[in-house]
């Protein structure tokens, strides 16, 4: 191990260390060095130990980077873990986070006791070291452990600090300076939405990312050869990345500060260090897949604390010298913020309105008034319109005059109608197409980390971005993970997925979903909403734009539908209500449906009417689990399944529709390649048949006195449209 | 333009023209060479006017590419697309079909006539020249189109060739020889999945697949740079591939065909051919995005026509050279399989055993008695063992005996059980660890990827191969879309997705699927098995063994469960049947349950039955749409929800369960990282707390004669486990 005394002379040497506040003015000995690095070793393999548990190996190999990013190279304030222009922190090998939680002790967060630590794996549920990092606790930036997330993530949070600098930074006033450090093992190097968040990082030139490789060379089934030979340096070269390497960064503490500063001193490109280390090293299966995931066992753990001059009897030892090592640290960082308030300080004065603003996105507030801003029903265009449509006009009155939203799509941007007059790219200012302040993000061909980097900017000071991306509909399934950790986190997005359905048309069945919507429905946390017409639209709009805790996905037509009489924007907010027929009366038919095929279940009810002597209902519902959540008073008000026949009608999958109606029609296939009015009328939706096929089955149902039914019960639910020959 | 005879002679002087049958002897005129990818513009420009929509640009500037390929570069017998041993082409860049459905007609697939192809965007529901190609017709090896995709299932055929090729060639008996060509844009590459994909190829060094790189420097939005600015090349090589580039290949055949010709001799690495193209070539708008996804309108259209030769009002023409041109083509491919032919009735004789193998997986027969080597339920183990190592114990007893099964994992070979004693890797034989007679396939950390290579496996023969392929849960749910993809295209494969459910434990809700199951359970041609015990898995296997036309997960514990005294494995095969209770007295009440709970929810109905009258019944779902499929009458025996309370159990959200039950006891958050038992306990899945919750349920429901139930009706589900607290 090199000593760190001579390191920091060396990399210091001929440097105006005024200019770096993060440089230690006395380096420790390399005995207290050795000593910290130790005890994080002992206290990982104490704390697998003590419930034969948990991801020993990491905690042991990589103490050492670790060691050099809370004691040397990040900026953090443990007494406020909020505080804004913190470096941010993503551990995107999450299964790794016993080396964050033993870090965050050491450094001083007062939240993270030795207590809460000795919970890694208690058979409790009110301890804060969770099996993978959560977002809910200080110090945690973002929930990972999905294997290639926490790159995406880091991505995301990356884009914030580079486009809040850009919009707010003032000359002398770098309000706004932060570096954000993602650690990676080779798991999320490999997987496909880690490779696209590169890709990204280096055609934006994000040098305020440094993403730091773990790489010990093995991965759970063996050696890491066994699978992945990429040259892992050259590839992120030609993917636009400054390369560092460190040979021994188990030992080499002076070796790993020294790659660290100079990543951070690097500009024009993010940077990627790539540190060679030993997993679970000192142990008897150190280097090897037996270490990743399993305590080492008591022998094991003895033999490794003697090794490294520990008692083997003493458990979970920290001497008073490793936290005086990091208190310097600490102070360190109150002294940032202190330094850093006193800035801001000068800059409310200096730049009143840009601070009032900062001020108002950092308390999560979006610009007053937009909800006004968005076209009343009255001057909606009264011809038919695609709901896409529809929405890119939302989008406009309420997007373009606040910073607060950063707009993207996954190279769909005029199809998805998420673009603007005089919009500003994100880009790198060495592109010549935008810069740093721009709020239209072309994300590429890359959904899975779209989304991942949208939970990024959602993350990264709760409520101050809003992103708002946009695809296909069925490409919102190559992000359904990351979609997931959206829901699990409550990180807001407004999702723009557009061209949903069978409506899709002649792109045929590998573009119409029929399934994927029901696992958004499904999905706790979540806001799926498939508006009717434009006024619906609207209604979408202000749930999503109103529910701070929830991402949102607006599920919109490729294919025109007209405005409907009965839409209201203020009742989408109930997720279901009446929008053809009595309100008061009870119907004897119920029809529900949703989105673009609300306007065929009223021409369905008219011919129903006509036909027959049937009251009937239809009730819009553009979002399922907001319905879910209203009280059962109002929800039988709307669907009174105990006295009317009720039939769903949406072409997908008939999931969940038992729970409201007795029948529905729905497809049985994924669909096929034709124009949607085509495919409508061959699936069974145009209106003609959807009358005949209700009537007949409603008719042997009427009860002996004639205007009572023999509703079908729990159990009986039946599909209307199940032969639809020639799908897929 | 290169003239492409003094393109010939270049490439081929020096070299024995007879060891390479795919050279013509004599090669065409420059001109014939022009008229040909003229033809095939204006044919292109002219299908999407008809209709207006489709995809004109890169048939207009790949024109050239399609022909190098079709005419000179792969190996195909038009009169029989299904030979075993042609060359496979994959168009990952689905869109641009329409260039693959012109030179399928050119090239004389009797399928492919012109008349079907004008059908391209027609609006009739009988065509096959669908908006992406679809697997179910001639010369269309796998449905493409969701990008990154068809990279993937490339790297799956090629697999396939090189494991088939490892198995029965012999000296002098090159059975199995043939190439995989893909095309791809740079939206393939830009995914995530394609990445992984180029990962695996460059690791596995398949030098029997080639990529060819439709450079068009143009993506939807615009210029490719404004998203994607990798050194693709570099990276490429970076990820263990040859690159060629090519650049004017919108019209230099010659060049085409020279780096065609390389490709198919290099050796050791897969070959990436980086082809800069013009996309559009010809139109107004040449070059740009505007030509991608849009018709060129009707002027564009003939100003294209009359700079290329053609007569702006004649549409559709294809002079009779021209079909001339590739008549040599044709009768080639119709030599190089009568050859083929010939040389497997020797190999029949010199290697029958081998010959008999190869033929009974052409046939699509796995070997016979498989179902007789899985052990009996009175010789499964009797302590409680989790279904993940019972699935090990049925995996052990069919796959490593017959050669049709190719088994993997996503790192995680070990802790899904999916590994057996002697087993050889799929390797690259340089590499130490195998070879690519090895049937145990390292995917690595890319489970996207993972599930598209099997489709292409699946693909290569129909029957021929199954893929079996394992990760956990949760991490299924990166593969989403190309597991929609297998049902679509009713590719078979068996994945093995452990830790289900809550029963993860400590890893927590990052790993704890409470939705993903259910949208597994609406997607169309799935299967979705959660086995209760051992006797289950036995069950799961077979019905996913014997399901030639569907793809099957098998959901599976970390956590032991014990084997229950009620199931069965042929009835496992009904979906769902009674576990526990009377089968013909009519329950009280009814409990539903699936995989790990079915145990707990035996334990409930007995302390139902202890603490009161009623009599229980336990129905084990393992297979919720495989019940679907059942007889009404059926279905009523087994859950009489018009007489008896029925009663969900599952750790999953309730959706869906409203179909069959009353009532559920569900998730409704995201759970919680703790150990499993701790888990159940607090979510409520404690037997003594589901008893209870149950009991107060129903009590009210007793009718007032005191034996019936007045039963909760459509509209009426509760959930009975709704107040979760400290969940996500």
């Amino acid at each position: 191990m090199s000593p760190i005394a001579t390191h920091t002379q060396d990399t210091h040497h001929g440097k105006d260390l005024s200019k770096d506040p993060h440089v230690p003015a006395k380096a420790s000995s390399p005995e207290t060095e050795k000593l910290v690095i130790n005890t994080i070793r002992c206290l990982g393999a104490d704390l697998c130990q003590q419930y034969k548990g948990g991801h020993p190996g990491t905690v042991m190999g990589a103490a050492a980077i670790a060691t050099a990013l809370w004691k040397y190279s990040m900026r953090y304030n443990p007494a406020n873990p909020e505080w804004v222009n913190r470096d941010r922190f993503v551990l995107s090998a999450g299964h790794a986070c016993l080396l964050q939680y033993i870090l965050l002790h050491l450094s001083g967060y007062s939240t993270w006791s030795l207590d809460q630590i000795k919970k890694y794996h208690a058979p409790t549920m009110d301890g804060i070291a969770a099996g993978h990092p959560e977002i809910e606790f200080p110090g945690v930036e973002l929930t990972t452990g999905l294997l290639g997330q926490g790159i995406a993530n880091a991505v995301g949070l990356a884009i914030a600090n580079k486009n809040m600098a850009a919009t707010y930074n003032k000359q002398d006033y770098p309000i706004i300076d932060n570096k954000v450090w993602c650690f990676t093992g080779d798991g999320c190097l490999q997987e496909g939405i880690g490779q696209e968040a590169i890709s990204m990082a280096g055609h934006w030139g994000l040098d305020n990312l440094i993403l730091v490789y773990d790489n010990n060379s093995v991965t759970v089934d063996g050696t890491i050869d066994i699978c992945f030979t990429d040259d892992t340096s050259a590839k992120l070269k030609a993917m636009g990345w400054h390369v560092l390497e460190v040979d021994d960064g188990s030992n080499d503490l002076a070796a790993i500060v020294q790659a660290f500063d100079k990543a951070k001193s690097l500009t024009g490109k993010p940077t990627f260090i790539n540190i060679k280390t030993v997993i679970g090293i000192g142990s008897a299966n150190q280097g090897s897949g037996k270490v990743h995931g399993a305590a080492l066992g008591e022998q094991d753990v003895a033999n490794v604390k003697t090794a490294l001059g520990f008692d083997p009897k003493e458990k979970f030892v920290v001497q008073q010298s490793v936290y005086d090592y990091f208190s310097e640290s600490k102070s360190r960082g109150a002294k940032d913020e202190e330094e850093w308030n006193k800035l801001l300080e000068k800059y409310n004065k200096a730049y009143p309105e840009q601070a009032a603003e900062f001020k108002r996105r950092l308390n999560g507030e979006l610009k007053e008034g937009w909800e006004n801003n968005l076209p009343p029903k009255e001057s909606l265009p009264k011809d038919p319109k695609a709901t896409r449509q529809s929405s890119g006009i939302m989008l406009k009155s309420v997007i373009p005059q606040d910073n607060s939203f950063l707009v993207g799509s996954a190279d769909l941007c005029e199809s998805t109608f998420v673009n603007w007059d005089d919009m500003v790219e994100f880009q790198n200012p060495e592109s010549g197409y935008g810069d740093y302040s721009g709020r239209q993000i072309r994300y590429g061909i890359r959904e899975h980390a779209m989304v991942a980097v949208a939970n990024g900017l959602s993350a990264w000071h709760k409520g101050a971005i809003v992103p708002v991306m946009s695809s296909y509909f069925i490409f919102w399934l190559y992000a359904a993970a990351a979609i997931r950790m959206s829901a699990l986190m409550k990180l807001r997005f407004i999702g723009i997925a557009t061209h949903d359905s069978i409506g899709v048309g002649e792109d045929g069945p590998t573009h119409q979903p029929v399934a994927f919507p029901l696992f958004l429905r499904a999905l706790p946390n979540f806001n799926y909403i498939r508006p009717a017409d434009a006024e619906e639209v609207a209604g979408a709009w202000i749930l999503a734009l109103k529910d701070t805790e929830n991402p949102s996905i607006l599920s919109l037509t490729r294919q025109p539908v007209p405005l409907l009489e009965g839409t209201d924007r203020n009742r989408v907010q109930f997720g279901a209500y009446i929008v053809h027929g009595s309100e008061q009366e009870l119907p004897d038919i119920t029809l529900i449906s949703t989105g673009s095929e609300v306007s065929r279940a009223i021409e369905t009810a008219k011919l129903l009417s006509e036909q027959s002597s049937y009251k009937v209902r239809v009730v819009s519902m553009p979002h399922y689990s907001r319905f879910e959540s209203q009280s059962k008073e109002y929800k039988k008000s709307i669907i009174p399944s105990n006295k009317s026949l009720v039939v769903a009608i949406e072409p997908y999958c008939s999931f969940g529709w038992s729970k409201y109606a007795h029948a529905g029609c729905h497809m049985t296939g994924f669909g096929h390649s034709a124009p949607y009015a085509v495919l409508f009328e061959h699936f069974g939706f145009g209106p003609k048949n959807l009358a005949e096929k209700i009537q007949n089955w409603a008719k042997p149902k009427r009860n002996s006195n004639g205007n009572g039914w023999d509703l079908p019960g729990v159990g009986e639910f039946e599909e209307l449209l199940s032969n639809q020959n020639q799908g897929h």
